[in-house]
Formats: C-alpha cells, sequence, structure tokens
C-alpha cells in the first residue's frame, strides 16, 4: 500500500485520485458479487464499495475477517457520489484487516445507559458519542479564544489545596505526606492572588466535589472555567459572563453544524443565543418562579426546580443578580446599598439546563473578609494569604466559574452530564 | 475620572491623549517639588510624573499615601519619551490611592527561595515571576496550537482513577465514597481508548506523583500533554514530538522576547532549536555517558546525572529511543527484531533540563499485553476495559507525554521547576 495515508475529513481533495484510508468498520454487507464496507477513522465516515472482479481474490477473500469495528486498510479510488454521505465513495482496491472484532458488544440495537457506561471505552466510538466530544472541544476552545481574545491570561489554579474555599462537606480529603490535602472545588481564592499580579486572569482545570446526589447535572470531577479581574464590577462581570457565552454557542453553531445535527438539536433555540441576556435580581426572580407555581421564600437558594421554572420564562440565559448573601460564599462583596443581598451573579441556561455560571463581586475590605471568616468559623490562619491581598494593595475585583459539562448538555440539548465528559465519575461509578 | 480606562500595554496608541490607567505601584520616588510613580497594571508598565504646580493639592498630597505595591488610580496624558522603558511616560493630572499597601514584605532587596515561596501569592506579582508565568502561557498555548493543527482532538482523561498505570508506589490515594481512587498519574491507558474512537487525541490537565524526591526537576503536581494516534509508528512518533517542542520554541521567541530578556535568557541557544533534533539509541547514548565519564551499565535507567552528561553533547534536544523494555512501563510495544529493548522514545532537553518527553508505541497485541500484566504483577480485572482495545479492532499506535514546568524551565533557562507553575507543590510545600 505505497499510497499515503490520507484522513477521511479531506477525501475531497483526492477526488479521482487512489487514496489510503485506515479506520475501523462500522457497517457492512454482502450482495452477490459485491461487497460494502462503512469504515470510520475518527474524522469521518465514508462508503467503501468491492467488486469481487476488480480486487484479487485474497484481497476480496479478506472481507470474510471484516465484522463491527474490526480495524482496516484500505485503498481505493475515491469517486463522486451524490447518494454517499458526504458525497463521495471509494471503489475498493486493496482491503486488509488490521484487528479482528469478534462479538463487538456494542451492536445498532438499544442499550441500557447502565451498560452502556459500562462499556464506556468502546461506547466513544459512536456517532452520537464523537458529536457530543467534538462539541466539548469547541465549547472548550470557544472559551479560550474568548478570554484570550480579551487580553485575560491564563494562569492555573493548583489542585492539591490545604484550605477549603466553601466548606469541607464535598470535600475530597487525601493524605499528603504527613499531612491532609484536598481536592480543589474552585481555583477562585488562588485567581485573586494571580488577578492581583496580572490584572485578568482565568485557570481552567478539573475540580472535584464530593456531593452524594445522583441527579443529571452533578459529576464528582468536572471542567470549569474562571475568570477574575482587577477592578471589574458586577456589571462587567456579568458582561464578561454574557459575552463569553455568546460567543461559544456561536463558535459551536459555525463549526459543529453536522454535529449539532447528529445530536438532533433543534440549532433555532441556540441561533437565538445573541447578547443582550436578560438580568434580573433574585427579587424578581423570586416573583417569576412563584408565578409560574414554585414556593420558594425569599431568602432560600434555588435548587434545580426553581432554576427549571425560571428558564422556562426566557429564551436566552438569564442573569440571575444580588442573591442573599446568607447562601453565598464567605468571600462575595455586599451590596452596600443593601447589605442583605451579595453582589453576585448566577447564569440560569435555557431549556432547563441550571445554573452554567456562578460568580461575582469579591469582598476586598480587609476588615470586612476577616469578619466573614470569622461568622463562616473558617480557620483564619490558613486564610493568612488570601487576607494578603487585602493588606497589600487591595483593588475591586470580579470573576465567574462556568462549568463546561453543564454547559455542552445544554448546546447539545442532551438530557444528563453524564455524556458530556468523556470518562463520568458519578456517585457509583469510577469505571473505566 | 471620565476618561475610559486603559491597559498600559495599549498606551502607544494613546500618544498625546488623556488615559485611565489602573495598576500598582512598583516604584516611586520625589525629588524636590516632582514626583515619580512606576505602575504595573498586568499587561506592562509605565512611569508617571507629577508636578506640584500641575495638580489640585489634593491630588498632589495623595502622593503621601503611596507606598510599594499600593494600588491606584491615574489619570494622565501620554508624552512620548525616548528615554522612558516602553517609549511613553504619563503626565499626571489626577491620582487616587485605591488601596494602601503598608509595610510591603517583598523589598527590592535579595530574598531566601523559603521565605518568596511563602509569600508566594504576592511574590507573583514581580517581573520575573510575570515573565516566566507568560512564557507558561505561551507554552500551553503553542502546544495546543501544534496538535489543534494537525488535528489532534482535545479529549479530557479522568483524575480520579480506580487504577494504577505505572505502579502504586507514587501514587496519591484517596477514598472515593466506599471505595479508594488514585489521582492520575498519566492520561495515557484512557487515550488509547480515546485513539482509537478519535485517530488522534491528546489529553492535557494536571497530573499527580507522590514522589519523595527533592530535587530540582520534581513536582507533586504537574502539567502534562499526552498525545496518542491510532497507525502510528516510532519515527512518526519522534517526528510529533520533535515537530511541536520546535513549534513551541520558536512561538516563545516570537511571541516573548521581552519576557525572555527579563529572565536574562541566551536566546541564541534557543534559536538552533529547529528540525531535526539527533535520534539516537539507548545503546548510543549509554556510550556517549560513559565517554563523558559517567558509570551506567547497560540495562539500567538514567537518572538525572547521565541525562545531564548526555545532554552536553548536543545543542538540540536529542531523542534517544528503544530503552531496555524492563525499565519502561508493561504497555510499551518491543522491538520485533529485539525483544529485550522497547520501542519508546525519551527527549531530554538540552543543557542539563532531563527528560522532558516520554513516549512510544503501545503493545497492541491481546496476548503478549496479558503477558505482560500478569509479569508486572497488576491485576487483570482493572485491565479489562483496556484489554478490549486489544479485543476489538486493535491497530499499532504510539503517543508521548510532555512535561510543561520543565519545558517552561528550560525554555527561561531558570534552575529549578518550582518557579514554572504558578503554586508549585514540593515535597515539604502545599502552601499558599
Amino acid at each position: 500500500m505505497s499510497v499515503q495515508p490520507i484522513r477521511i475529513r479531506d477525501i475531497a481533495a483526492h477526488a479521482g485520485a487512489d487514496v489510503h484510508i485506515r479506520g475501523w468498520v462500522v457497517h457492512h454487507r454482502s450482495s452477490g458479487k459485491i461487497r460494502f464496507l462503512e469504515l470510520r477513522d475518527g474524522s469521518g465516515y465514508v462508503q467503501c464499495v468491492m467488486g469481487k472482479n476488480d480486487v484479487a481474490p485474497d484481497v476480496f477473500a479478506a472481507f470474510d475477517d471484516v465484522s463491527l469495528e474490526a480495524s482496516v486498510e484500505v485503498v481505493g479510488t475515491v469517486r463522486s457520489d451524490p447518494r454517499s454521505p458526504g458525497g463521495f465513495e471509494l471503489g475498493l482496491k486493496h482491503l486488509r484487516v488490521v484487528g479482528r472484532s469478534a462479538e463487538y458488544p456494542i451492536s445498532p440495537k438499544e442499550h441500557g445507559v447502565g451498560f452502556l457506561m459500562d462499556e464506556r471505552h468502546l461506547w466513544l466510538r459512536s456517532r452520537r458519542q464523537h458529536a457530543m466530544l467534538r462539541v466539548r472541544a469547541e465549547v472548550m476552545r470557544g472559551i479560550r479564544e474568548y478570554l484570550d481574545g480579551q487580553d485575560y491570561l491564563p494562569v492555573d489554579a493548583p489542585i492539591l489545596t490545604p484550605n477549603a474555599c466553601e466548606g469541607t462537606t464535598t470535600l475530597f480529603e487525601l493524605g499528603y505526606f504527613e499531612r491532609k490535602a484536598y481536592l480543589s472545588q474552585s481555583g477562585q481564592l488562588y485567581n485573586e492572588a494571580t488577578a492581583m499580579a496580572f490584572g485578568k486572569v482565568y485557570c481552567f482545570g478539573p475540580t472535584f466535589r464530593a456531593e452524594k446526589s445522583k441527579t443529571r447535572r452533578h459529576l464528582m470531577e468536572f471542567w470549569m472555567v474562571e475568570p477574575e479581574a482587577a477592578f471589574l464590577d458586577l456589571d462587567g462581570d456579568m458582561a464578561l459572563a454574557e459575552g463569553m457565552v455568546e460567543h461559544v454557542v456561536q463558535r459551536v453553531l459555525a463549526r459543529c453544524r453536522d454535529d449539532l445535527a447528529t445530536l438532533e438539536r433543534d440549532v433555532t433555540k441556540l441561533e437565538s443565543i445573541r447578547a443582550p441576556f436578560p438580568r434580573i435580581s433574585y427579587d424578581e426572580a423570586v416573583e417569576i418562579i412563584r408565578k409560574a407555581g414554585g414556593t420558594i421564600e425569599w431568602g432560600e437558594d434555588f435548587g434545580g426546580d426553581e432554576e427549571t421554572l425560571l428558564s422556562q420564562a426566557f429564551d436566552k440565559p438569564v442573569l440571575v443578580h444580588r442573591y442573599p448573601a446568607q447562601v453565598k460564599a464567605f468571600y462575595m462583596k455586599r451590596d452596600p446599598e443593601r447589605p442583605e443581598v451579595a453582589l453576585c451573579v448566577d447564569m440560569i441556561a435555557p431549556e432547563g439546563y441550571g445554573e452554567i455560571v456562578g460568580g461575582g463581586c469579591r469582598e476586598e475590605s480587609l476588615e470586612a473578609l476577616e469578619t466573614r471568616i470569622r461568622e463562616h468559623g473558617l480557620p483564619l490562619e490558613t486564610f493568612k494569604w488570601f487576607l494578603d491581598l487585602r493588606r497589600y494593595g487591595s483593588v475591586p475585583h470580579a470573576g465567574f466559574g462556568l462549568g463546561v459539562e453543564r454547559t455542552v448538555a445544554w448546546i447539545t440539548g442532551i438530557p444528563h452530564v453524564r455524556e458530556t465528559i468523556p470518562f463520568p465519575r458519578l456517585l457509583d461509578r469510577m469505571y473505566p
């Protein structure tokens, strides 16, 4: 096979020529003296046709070892064929089975999710999972592109931390030589230090919550991007979140039309995701939820049900600002005009996908922050370095965190976050 | 201050105009009726001059609260000044101290590294640390740019894993509800599954090694990029590593000249980092090390001393292939022509910075892999999913891991990896 290998994605550039393709069998059938194969190589799909009279007998016989997900290499002529997906088919000249695949466990019939999750390492080969994870990759690229374009510097926060950012009940704890360490739930505190150094920063990595919840919105390990900027106020923070989400959605629409079609996503719902997004106060949100039948009392945090009711009132993500301070983290700044609320913002995705952004202004006064830490029963000495940021050139600052998996679930329109990450970690699952 | 704020980086576009800048004080002095300030805002540095007769008395008096690392906002006129770094200075009209900074702990005098590491959250504000972390950001962007350009799809590997990739002695262990979990040392095994799904993939995230070593090359938590491709052979793997490292170095040279100057890096040593890199066998490497005075025996792995001796023989990174199979991981493919060596490759950085890349071909035969797992005393059932990749359409494949921090240490020319990551985790350090 002396022809240079190509990827299926590039096949159009080789119309009329011979190409060499390596991949896996998605579908195969025989019809008289004709053999049909559909191949995938990770970049695309192509149909291959082999006639008994067109190839040597041993090449034709190689088809006998072909089965679902067998790996093969083929050489063939690229022929224009309007009936084929992609517009081309391959007239085979050579076929070699590289690795057989006897009794591939995932058949085209329906399987239960538990079974598919056990076979996640193979399930990833399917068309829907391809589409999902390609959208995920574009979401993550879109986030970086947007923040880099706004002059935010990527500065990594640590995963192993000696302190808890938002309480210890949902932390994974481990031994760090002779001490205890926790897996980071958020790069927030560290971002505040780097924002004072670089002005505008973001961290982007895995974060961990040991939540004993089995909902369609929760993972134990998930990816989060967290921008933070010095001198940013609440309006600027909302504009940043809005701009980033708009950019990401429009980028996915521009680059992943085929993937969204595979997932049968109603793209008209995404096309309307353009800034500005509605901005309402927590007070207004409570009224909307109550009118829609919810039973929330002022002062309570929103749960999944409230977020769903709220999202149904809008066809865009909605920015909800100024929650009661008591339901937010200790470092959130109070509204000077109304100290019972925090200068914070959550973004609730449309269509019942829940909170995808949480953030706000951070308390920049040393005295106020020390008081909050004491009120929350947190150890002051652990936060010595964090308090230093208020001792030496403190400035107003703000930021937020956006969860990748919920954002991907919303954009792809699938009901459960577990398919939006290659190897999901759930309450009852850490395999494969 | 009604003028729109700008970042110092963009000052040239405002020559002759008034601008509003917010940042921190790097340097300040008085001379008669003139006050001088140097400001940083994370994007650059600018000198500001204020004459007593040019501003209102309260503005001039605000200078009394100025000290090292106080935060300020200023309005001033951008004046061309060839003597100033950057070519411009600011003639101040307004000055306001936002946050004072009494007795900032890091003075311009020399400090010990232990002290600076305790003050890492503040040390990050210094010129050298800025330069280092900007180079780090460009290295990471360059890696993504190169792999994306080669059609590799970013697919995240999990951090929480039930199995050990290369033995359990250097793993961080934690409780995952009722089970045990380990922090990932490598996304390698998971990449093999996703490479069979997407053809060409990479994961890029934090990895963890609980190594009880205190060397200048080791961190407990570090970032690693790991590309993996189906149908890639050892030569292709070496070409990929070589191309990526060349791209990253040349990108840093193109974008971070000022940062490299700040770090007093000899850039001529980087300018010569062009493919092809020398490729030698382990056997040849042993000879070179012995001639240089090393005492290695064939069959032993290289330590830091051997890598340093080897790097001194070349002015480019050197690719060392075909190590004795016994010093490599169980999944490494043996050379069919010489089964005592593995089809693997390490890249040793120049100037004594050690191994920055490790990789090679993976064993694709089910039988051979099962034998290796047994030989290494690893539990077969934990690797059930990994062995499935050989049961269903196995293909030859290869990849590697590149450590970000060592690469940044080499490119910036600093002796210890601890400064190449914002918050280093060392044997004796997890704070801040």
